[in-house]
């Protein structure tokens, strides 16, 4: 098998041009929730369509409903090397507000943060500046030996921040020309800054957005109000109701599937030392706001949550309007563990709502994205070769642990594709992903490069 | 004195005319709440300074630190005439959503709606073409008779749909000379489109707009969902909170000051005839949401209301993001009656939402305006007099009414000028005021007129 070091040493040489590459792709607006944004999506796939292909990859921008996939592939050392495929999303989230940003969220650069050299833009860690690290940790094996170390296939979309509606249909469409030993996702994040880490767990997800309709025009408050119903109110009942004052979330049978985290994990979790004021800290606040008596580290990582994403009713501009309005709606979303059921716990909630409303008002629903939650095997040797890999690179061990997102696509290669997934990445809770001033450290984007190199390395020796 | 027939001949005469003067006023934008249309207030403004000086009024535009008066002066047919101070605001409300109006907004029309002709447009009820109906009074009276039949003074702000800021100060400023007998004022309504009435009850009202802060910036809600605080369900509990189950308002001390209506006053409101299915089933909704077990008119005439007039947090836009806010904010208002302090309900409210708050978020409250409720005698000679007159116009006895809006500068003539007011005013419920597609129908623009040179007229004799 080829040698490693000839490899690290291309990464190292052309970290430059690599940041360069990245720096391309990051100027493109590819917001896939957005659609005066499509344009921009199929052209952040056909740039990496391109750029697979400069490397040798047989790549190219395959249409969908929505926005396209990018799926490339190279060929192993030998027919018999292992398969693997690598997932990344090029879309990112909206950017909104844009007076928080410092820099344009669109004009990505280099600079220094609280001592910290960093990526600053959209997409720099969330996904765009993470999947770079693969395909450049490919470029380096390619330059080094003319070859890659496996067979290797990539898949890119572009609805990862959008609910992901067309990955289901495109995976079944082409099971086989997708199925691999096994997947690599690179949309989670290290422990800390110096330690890297393989996530096992991740919570799961369903997204509903409900309008709430009263009136069937803006009345006056004067007028009517204290006579007519008020959709604001109705919709802050509802979601006030759903949870009790320890935290829990009343929805009934919402806690069905969820399970209690055995003692031994939560032991290992409690040993990473992350208090609450630790992780809230950094967030400007301390206390916790999930079920009372529950760690941090667990209401984030093993614990399901009903989140409100978004409000909005009546009169919302400068200044004061007596306005009675006649709709209201909110974007809710809940994280789920374990074995969770999502479409019964989008079908609970929509009886919650729906008993909660008065008889002259109707409700109207808009279905969101959904997942279930995973959970990886701890210690499989897929695991074992990365851990070692990522210790070897990072001068730490690697710690095995949970994450609060979702990442729908691990279920799906699961349930279609019968493969496991390995969860490595680069990011950092204070990379501000979905928020304004994205960034990704420089020493992600480099060392990650190297990562995965590394791993690569440990799977085809 | 003076004839009446003349006048009622010269406004049925001019009457396309007044039409035309009233679109020339309704094309101005003159939307006090938003500082993008400041030049457009003060332009309305100076429309009708000009227009009364066509009139013989001593009439002009006086600054104030916001949106300028219109102040004019007429001489009576004797030094010991009855002197009137006639108010109304040249300012209207915003008109989004615009998408939801069938014309535009500020090209007023005359045109059929449900077999009765009106004039469309923002501000053709609420209060252009409401005061315009006594400013054409006063050109009919001089065209027929080259004099007033009482001395005139008149006031028209450009503050009223955003709290009146500067009308306080500027009374003040101006009391001697803007002291008269009683005032007129017309920004009230009709009984229904064939009675008129008088109104002697008004609520008075608190606006309120609280904004919950919680973590430093926009947070992913799979991170630190389940973890950091959610402003929005902050909020929503708040809100949620202030109303119990039988629809009374929970602020300590919020009904402090409030009064059973009496009961022969509950009696002759039951007489007119109103019923929950009538009264709300024109706005599309059939059960009253405030306190149960009482009429629907004595929930808009004469019950305080704790009201949520906008709400807004988070992602509002197409599509979905998975973000915790920083912020969440709403707009809210109460409307009071009787001896409720606004103040002090202010200040409770205030409490009430500090209580709520956990320790490590913050709440920053903006206040917007207040005034107390009014009640004027049942059976003044002012009332009597303008039933007599209105009741020879419509041919229909007047009704003596309440209203559940506020109209702070009653108040504000009761304390600082020591008058009390006639309220009369030919607005509909189905004017669509603070709504789109607002109109007023030209019978009440036209009998508005008539039924105002009868008031004079008959204050004359």
């Amino acid at each position: 098998m080829p040698e490693l070091s000839p490899v690290l040493e291309a990464i190292d040489r052309d970290f430059d041009n690599s940041l360069d590459r990245l720096f391309e792709l990051l100027r493109i607006k590819s917001i896939s929730t957005d659609p005066a944004f499509k344009a921009d999506c199929r052209t952040a796939a056909e740039w990496l369509a391109k750029d697979l292909k400069s490397i040798g990859f047989d790549a190219g921008v395959r249409d969908t409903e929505g926005h396209p996939m990018v799926v490339g592939h190279h060929d192993g050392p030998s027919p018999d090397a292992p398969h693997v495929l690598f997932y990344g999303h090029y879309d990112v989230q909206p950017v909104d507000p844009l007076s928080l940003w410092h820099d344009d969220p669109f004009d990505p650069a280099v600079k220094e943060v609280n001592g910290v050299r960093v990526i600053t833009g959209r997409g720099s860690s969330d996904d765009k500046g993470q999947l770079m690290t693969f395909v450049e940790a490919c470029r380096a094996y390619k330059a080094a030996h003319g070859a890659m170390p496996c067979r290797i296939t990539v898949l890119f979309e572009g609805e990862e921040e959008s609910g992901s509606p067309s990955l289901h249909p495109f995976l079944e469409a082409n099971a086989d020309e997708l199925k691999a030993d096994f997947a690599m996702v690179c949309d989670t994040g290290m422990w800390d800054a110096e330690t890297p880490a393989i996530t096992t767990g991740l919570r799961g997800l369903v997204g509903e957005e409900i309008t709430i309709h009263a009136a069937d025009r803006d009345l006056h408050s004067g007028v009517y109000g204290g006579a007519a119903a008020n959709p604001i109110r109705i919709l802050a009942k509802i979601l006030a109701d759903m949870h009790d004052e320890t935290g829990r979330v009343t929805i009934p049978g919402f806690y069905d599937g969820v399970e209690e985290t055995p003692e031994q994990i939560k032991q290992s979790w409690n040993k990473l030392g992350m208090t609450a004021e630790k992780f809230l800290g950094e967030i400007g606040l301390s206390i916790p706001s999930g079920e009372t008596g529950r760690s941090v580290l667990e209401l984030v990582w093993a614990r399901p949550t009903a989140e409100f994403n978004g409000i909005s009713g009546g009169y919302e501009g400068d200044g004061f309007k007596t306005v009675i309005a006649s709709k209201a709606s909110a974007k809710v979303s809940f994280r789920l563990v374990h074995k969770q059921d999502p479409e019964k716990i989008r079908a609970a909630f929509r009886a919650f709502v729906e008993a909660r409303l008065p008889a002259d008002c109707r409700v109207e629903f808009q279905k969101h994205g959904s997942g279930p939650a995973i959970q990886l095997a701890f210690d499989s040797p897929m695991v074992t070769s990365a851990k070692s890999a990522l210790s070897d690179e990072w001068g730490k061990p690697a710690q095995v642990i949970a994450m609060g997102g979702s990442i729908p696509i691990v279920g799906d290669f699961q349930s279609k594709l019968g493969m496991d997934s390995l969860l490595v990445g680069f990011g950092l809770d204070d990379d501000r992903i979905h928020s304004p001033n994205e960034k990704y450290n420089i020493s992600s984007f480099h060392k990650g490069q190297r990562s995965w190199a590394r791993i690569l390395d440990a799977i085809a020796s």
